[in-house]
């Protein structure tokens, strides 16, 4: 093994710490500080050696470090934080607001232009893994439908929305794919699948004391943009329950591309996940194109770059020669 | 759409006459020619307009084609055809021979290197996708297993073989991976699995007059390297029978990769192709690396690839703003 590759990890919530876990597990790599907004001391990594930097002195690490993962989250976190990292370091992140992809990627690309580095943005599996399959389906069978399923998932985005609604004490919303359309997605009918059909939500709550039931499943189910075009079930349980069944974050998902080619045969592809903690998969993938914004750079190809911009050789810490042998 | 790329393809049996059909669903990419060994006014392609030319005449095509699909056997042809075509053309091929990619790769890759032109080698599915997917499973969670089921579907290379036996007037053989076997690697347990308990095998055999059936099963059945370490089914039919619910070729598969991030979660992560048509399928996969191998080398990338060294972005004939609009 040659000299490890030296990361470093902004932001140490739920990803930081999924990251710190997939480097344990990549000798290839090594961990040599977690950045952070808040006061240092109050940070404790998994190995409490680790250094810890304000993030007002990350420019200080700039000679210790190879590739920064941001891990911070896409709201609030990466449009501030990709391009001024970028500015600095190689970057790995995972944002995932997909509509303002386009305008992020610009953000970060001028600034890893002008400092020659390298920043993979949106890696992780939605965007991610699942766009690198939906793009691949749709360029080997081009004549074909492709469908993207989520789920059963505990969504992070809609269990925020539900815990904003006035006489919700707590909750969690699991986004769940509709079987039926799975099924018709996968049986060469090639569907269309509406909004409704496609996935069920169904939300857990727990009611402060003297909220009205009826008036909470009201304001939750007819909520737009997250609830309104769904068949949404709530169901509302005490705290404990809430604590002992629904602390886990599983999730997961499957794209099929269901096509045929022009001499009039069919064929399904299909990418499925089943992850038993969200952040800590997304942070395993995070982890890998690590590997490859070092390589990419050290071969000169700076600015931003997403996962459809990486070879899958650039991912592996094995040789070309070992991978040819023994993966291909 | 830009001007389109020119493409030629050697060697017209299953394989190319599915490159050409794959070709036709492209409107960026034009067939120019199809390459043969036999004498060309034998062989008429889909579209009687598209030139014939002899492989002895195949220099003559370097200023027409950008991209040479060579879609020849991987036991004779490819070993010949495929440093000969590297030489003059930049080249995509289907070479699936797993023990073999190796030294291929070498032969490929000094014409290639030697002329500036770019080979990409060994797409299609095994190799190919299912590599990729073993690759990225491996790069992403390091810590678990990794299966590859088979079928159900029609090995061309075991049909070849229960045809070579002494009484056998015709016949196919499917190849089916175990429905228990392939639970448990879904499962999480992460068994050890046994080559016998993957994957069986069923051969429809049509015996020739007065060929005594329980020799010729045995014979099958003890076969060394294609059927004594599986459990065989071998089922006598006429021909009739054969020719009427044994002429598809379907084939397809599962890539599996099971495993746990270093905090304690399980992950399980699958690829898997139901195919109408095995050589259709392959041929549009051939069909879109001629993208990336034209691409590549427009870029200065010479040499030998694999799918392992081909971002996915180049597979396809959006440009990438429209990717990363649309797909990401």
């Amino acid at each position: 093994m040659s000299i490890p590759i030296r990361i470093a990890i902004t932001g140490y919530g739920n990803l930081g710490r999924g990251a710190e876990a997939a480097i344990s597990q990549s000798p290839d790599l090594e961990l040599v500080a977690v950045v952070t907004r808040r006061d240092p001391a109050t940070v404790t990594p998994a190995n409490p050696e680790t250094p810890v930097v304000h993030l007002d002195d990350v420019a200080d690490l700039q000679v210790l470090v190879d590739v920064m993962l941001c891990c911070g989250g896409s709201k609030e976190d990466l449009p501030v934080q990709g391009p001024l990292l970028a500015s600095m370091f190689n970057i790995v992140d995972s944002y995932d607001t997909h509509a303002r992809i386009p305008e992020y990627f610009a953000s970060v690309d001028a600034p890893a232009r002008d400092n020659n580095t390298t920043a993979v943005i949106s890696t992780g599996w939605d965007p991610g893994l699942f766009s690198i399959n939906r793009l691949i389906g749709e360029a080997i069978l081009p004549e074909g439908a492709t469908y993207s399923f989520w789920g059963r998932g505990l969504s992070q985005g809609h269990s925020d929305a539900v815990r904003r609604v006035d006489g919700v004490a707590a909750g969690v919303q699991y986004t769940n794919p509709t079987s039926d359309a799975v099924a018709r997605a996968r049986s060469g009918e090639r569907p269309e699948l509406t909004t409704r059909e496609k996935h069920t939500r169904h939300c857990f709550v727990v009611l402060t004391d003297g909220a009205d039931a009826d008036e909470v499943e009201q304001a939750i189910v007819t909520m737009p943009d997250y609830f309104v075009d769904y068949d949404t079930t709530v169901t509302f349980i005490d705290a404990d329950t809430l604590a002992a069944e629904h602390d886990a974050m599983p999730h997961g998902g499957v794209v099929i591309r269901s096509a045929s080619t022009a001499d009039c045969h069919d064929h399904t592809m299909q990418f499925s996940l089943e992850l038993g903690h969200n952040p800590s998969f997304t942070a395993g993938v995070v982890v890998a194109y690590a590997r490859a914004a070092h390589r990419m750079n050290q071969g000169g190809d700076f600015g931003a770059k997403t996962p459809f911009d990486v070879a899958p050789g650039l991912l592996s810490p094995r040789s070309p020669e070992d991978l040819r042998r023994d993966l291909l």
